[in-house]
């Protein structure tokens, strides 16, 4: 016999992200066949560069929140789904956008669509994938979702242009780029743990509930990902290390080391990032400046803090399950950090 | 006294674009307001640049045939304003993306706003408009309009995907072009007349005869504009002629020069499209070929029959104000080519 005791060990054994998976399984595989079914287009460049990147092994983490969402409200219909695969467009579309505008080469550990195909293929395709996701939106004939999501791709897109003014800036504040991380990326997370709440025509309490864990869970994660950025483990990111660091952003790793260096390193911050002029060796040095700063511990503490957020924002959540789950992704996204 | 006769004279002297826009004068300013109030962004570039775009002069004719639509429809209401104004944001976000995708250096007489800001904010600020332009529309509560705009938004993106091929492609064919032409300029000019129609809740046969009178005047007025790029009056304009012939586009007049050019002319079409080596002196050849082998005349006596097709489909329209007006805007268009 299956005990929830037994249960609970085996979903243990899992990555908190399995594990809600696992809780969605069924959903998740309904959502994965709307969007290959949607990026179709008779124009063949489409579906291939739109397929590069989906099918990328990219976690589906936003999709899954408006999933989970959806089922931990009960919700009974299909349009969740639909919200899903928009979910995932809408994040498709802005990485293929995010990519042009950084130069990037990599994007989940694969050469980035941008340099197979070139950028004027990724800009439109990503056109292309956004309005998908609007019309995918629109057949669920939900305007409160419609309005959460539209007004979440604007502020992403506010987002991405106040980071624009970040790089190469030292001057650049912990509430400038908190207000960066907020835009680009906390709003999509929130949009789509609150989507899938306000399908289900959950309470109010609810939906600002599902809200407030994407907020803070898409906060921390940023963090994490900024402090990776500048870790040397370039394995557990998909991404190459110290992509920020050569495009001169100005993340929180560098504004916490830069404010407790010396002269010696502020010449060093300021000749790699304010003028961009970066050597061999370069990264090496920053890295080292950066640890040596307490900054990416500081950062990870950061994470933590919105991370904990996150979890009392669901913990009277009434599906356990899910629940759970949800908490232990919180949890696992700070540890990723160390 | 002002007899009806007097103010036909009096809209006659005006060009036609202009008497549709003093129909919908009031209509226009409130549409204005509402471009204007939310363009706005904490982030100074986001209104900087849309505003160097949005009030460098365009026509406004598509935010104008959705109003136009809307008050022959007999429309009471106020949504039809923030439909022309996300009508004009969808224009505003293609036309910003197609000039990075295209290297513009000018847009509407002035330096595009690529050159003067950089690709990177056109991107950006361009998805920003064309997320606040759903805003807009899921304010107005009208699915049936979310429905054709967003349809619509996929398939210039579409469009746009073709074209790309056709760059460089003397193997384009006419229907290949006239694909493209439909998706990226026509599907926009059908969606602004029939949003209108349908947000008056029209009858679907007077929304449908919207529909094709913005979908004629649309690839009408595209077959025009290809026509004058090798026309050489470059003041009608406000963009530089050769635009298509520097990029490699294969546009219809290519097409029909390509088809009729003797050995020596293919050797000319095939190194400055296919191979892209094109010198000084070029251009006046190109235009020289393209005039000799009837190729603009037979482009405008095409774009003659699509206006004659929008202009049918309006002529047992009730309001015979708008009615008149809409029919000289798709005469207009096709003299502009002569």
């Amino acid at each position: 016999m299956i005990t929830a005791e037994l249960a609970k060990t085996a979903r243990a054994a899992l990555s908190p992200v399995d594990a809600l998976f696992a809780l969605v399984a069924d959903d998740m595989l309904a959502a994965d066949a709307v969007i290959h079914d949607r990026m179709s287009s008779a124009v063949a460049l489409i579906p291939d560069l739109s397929r590069h990147l989906i099918d990328s092994g990219g976690k589906r983490l936003r999709p899954m929140l408006t999933l989970a969402a959806a089922q931990a409200c009960g919700y009974a219909g299909e349009n969740h789904v639909k919200l899903a695969a928009a979910v995932e467009f809408i994040h498709t579309a802005t990485l293929l956008h995010d990519d042009v505008v950084d130069a990037s080469a990599l994007r989940r550990g694969k050469i980035a669509a941008n340099v197979v195909w070139g950028n004027k293929p990724s800009i439109l395709v990503g056109d292309f994938l956004f309005s998908r996701a609007f019309e995918l939106m629109v057949e669920t004939g939900h305007l409160g979702v419609l309005g959460t999501l539209s007004r979440a791709s604007s502020v992403i897109a506010e987002g991405e242009v106040m980071q624009l003014k970040s790089s190469n800036n030292l001057s650049t504040t912990e509430a400038d780029y908190l207000a960066v991380v907020t835009a680009k990326t906390a709003a999509l997370f929130a949009a789509s743990a609150e989507a899938g709440a306000q399908v289900a025509s959950a309470s109010s309490a609810v939906i600002s509930a599902f809200h407030d864990y994407g907020h803070n869970l898409g906060i921390a994660f940023q963090l994490v990902d900024d402090a990776l950025d500048y870790s040397g483990r370039e394995k557990q990111m998909g991404k190459a290390v110290g992509d920020d660091f050569r495009e001169a952003k100005v993340t929180l790793p560098v504004i916490l080391a830069y404010a407790r260096a010396d002269d010696e390193a502020r010449r060093f911050w300021r000749r790699v990032i304010e003028n961009g002029r970066q050597e061999d060796g370069d990264l090496e040095t920053a890295i080292a400046y950066v640890e040596a700063s307490g900054a990416i511990r500081e950062t990870g503490a950061r994470a933590r803090a919105y991370a904990d957020k996150a979890v009392r924002a669901v913990s009277k959540l009434a599906a356990p399950d899910i629940r759970d789950a949800l908490i232990d992704i919180a949890e696992f996204c700070v540890e990723r950090a160390y």
